[in-house]
């Protein structure tokens, strides 16, 4: 037998278990899969790297279940079905099998969650930080995805949840926010460490357009307005923040608002169609609020503040660059 | 109107010209892909990383053709057409804009050239080292991919083109290989820096079970072997070298053989098929040359050197950890 570099032995200890029937037991070049007939696939890539999208002591499996979280939130914006991912892992070469037993154990954890699996991936050595991709598929009937480009003057503007817990919980965790009877539960971290994929939503059905907000809601609402080539106008005091964000006091509001990994839905909503939206939130549980409308005029967003007047944000969302 | 970060306008300066019509103009949260009927989707996943998969020095275009080869060899492996792409770049903050602009360029160059366009991606900063990831999608006939298992005692082991010229090639342009009448046209550093995908072969006809050389001909050899159960034994002599490999002497033949970066196809074929494959070389123009037999026993590779005693070797290929 020719002994097996250690690449290949983390792949059959941890990864093979994971692996989609499609993945041929992650032993061949590639993964083979018979598409779903009448469907569209879905395809979506995002990446993470330690210190910039997580923190380097946040714990691997909750890295791993984040990292396929945060692309099941595209999907979910799209109101496609998860089917498998493909997943690279550059990590530093003095990484431990701890490591890759706890990262794999998230993934395992959320497979089983969200009924997706291991379709292929590549593990390599990296001088730098840990820096993983993800490429999740999913299905949707075919013509039925709900795109960004769609919403039209008139419109509701929409969002699902509560936004901002996810960039507070940030500040949280770097000690930015420490008041000490703030988030004594550990809701903002969470949200944080751990976002939840508005998975199963009949999209279809009310929304117009929509989105995931991953950047921080002004600026994500500044792409659905330039897809949809329409204005923006929405009321800060309409923005659905938790308890545990509304303790944290006004100084914290434009953080919310601009923060980003919220990984809540962003919606164009007819009025007409309001009735379903309010069957579908009655029908998931999860909340559904509508923070102002889409008008006529060149692709901006104006935010209202409680007095009426138009707040400034010394930048709307997150870049890379 | 909203100024756009810079990580959107390189976006769309750079990369949504590249965007397959599935890609929605790379302005939503995912591509929305019509699979086509009575076809398969072949999946697959590399990672580059500068320092580790390519040098730092090394020209934007030929890094970003080099990882799209790579990728569209292990299509070329099941005999898939090349269909689109996701990308990810984690590139340090500094990077400059013409940087970006010549990366573009030459996955222009090789979309033209192999009919594949890019579906999605995802461009973030990274404190570390240039890293890339690619996912690469193609389709191939329902049930006609062929597959790393299928090798059976008596089959043939074949090889496309030359080994070895790509890892002699990364000696040349790390200053090892210095003999100044070596490699005077830059055959030895083509192949490192630009592999070519063996697209387009009808394996189907005449492999029983095929893979690409891509960490090493004997280590890659293994690989077939377990997969299909069985022994593998070739002789050093009959493995295809280019002219410029063979100057090189045989102190550097161990390096050929276990070197890796070949993107060669590696093939086991039945004797009854030998007419096809040779129909197909002669077709193609690609050279197919026989270099040993598999064999009943335990899955390991055994190379004969000229004496007829099995060469042994200090690594049999790369691995990452």
């Amino acid at each position: 037998m020719i002994d097996l570099p250690r690449e290949f032995a983390l792949i059959a200890r941890y990864f093979r278990p994971l692996a989609h029937e499609a993945a041929l037991g992650l032993a061949d070049d590639v993964a083979l899969l018979s598409p779903p007939p009448g469907r569209d696939l879905v395809l979506t890539v995002d990446a993470m790297l330690a210190g910039v999208h997580f923190l380097p002591a946040d714990p691997p499996d909750l890295v791993a279940r984040k990292l396929l979280r945060v692309n099941l939130s595209d999907l979910a914006a799209k109101a496609a079905t998860p089917l498998g991912y493909l997943l690279t892992i550059a990590a530093p070469r003095e990484t431990k099998d701890d490591w890759f037993a706890s990262f794999a154990a998230g993934l395992a954890e959320d497979q089983r969650e969200f009924g997706i699996a291991l379709l292929g991936g590549d593990t390599t050595a990296t001088p730098g930080p840990l820096a993983l991709s993800l490429t999740a598929i999913g299905t949707v009937e075919a013509g039925r995805a709900v795109l960004r480009r769609g919403a039209a003057a008139g419109h509701g503007i929409w969002v699902t949840g509560t936004i901002g817990d996810a960039a507070l919980g940030l500040a949280v965790l770097q000690g930015r926010l420490t008041d000490p009877i703030l988030d004594p539960a550990g809701h903002l971290a969470r949200h944080y460490h751990l976002p939840m994929p508005r998975l199963g939503l009949r999209l279809a059905d009310f929304a117009a357009a929509a989105m995931d907000i991953s950047d921080g809601l002004v600026q994500d609402l500044g792409h659905l307005c330039r897809a949809g080539a329409v204005a923006a106008e929405i009321e800060a005091a309409r923005v659905p923040l938790s308890a545990a964000a509304r303790a944290a006091g006004p100084a914290w509001l434009e953080r919310c608002l601009t923060g980003g990994d919220d990984y809540e839905l962003l919606l164009a909503v007819p009025p007409a169609l309001e009735p379903v939206l309010e069957e579908e939130a009655a029908r998931t549980g999860l909340a559904m609020t509508r923070i102002g409308r889409f008008t006529d005029g060149e692709p901006q967003v104006t935010v209202r503040g409680a007095d009426g007047a138009a707040m400034t944000f010394s930048r709307p969302g997150w870049s890379h660059f």
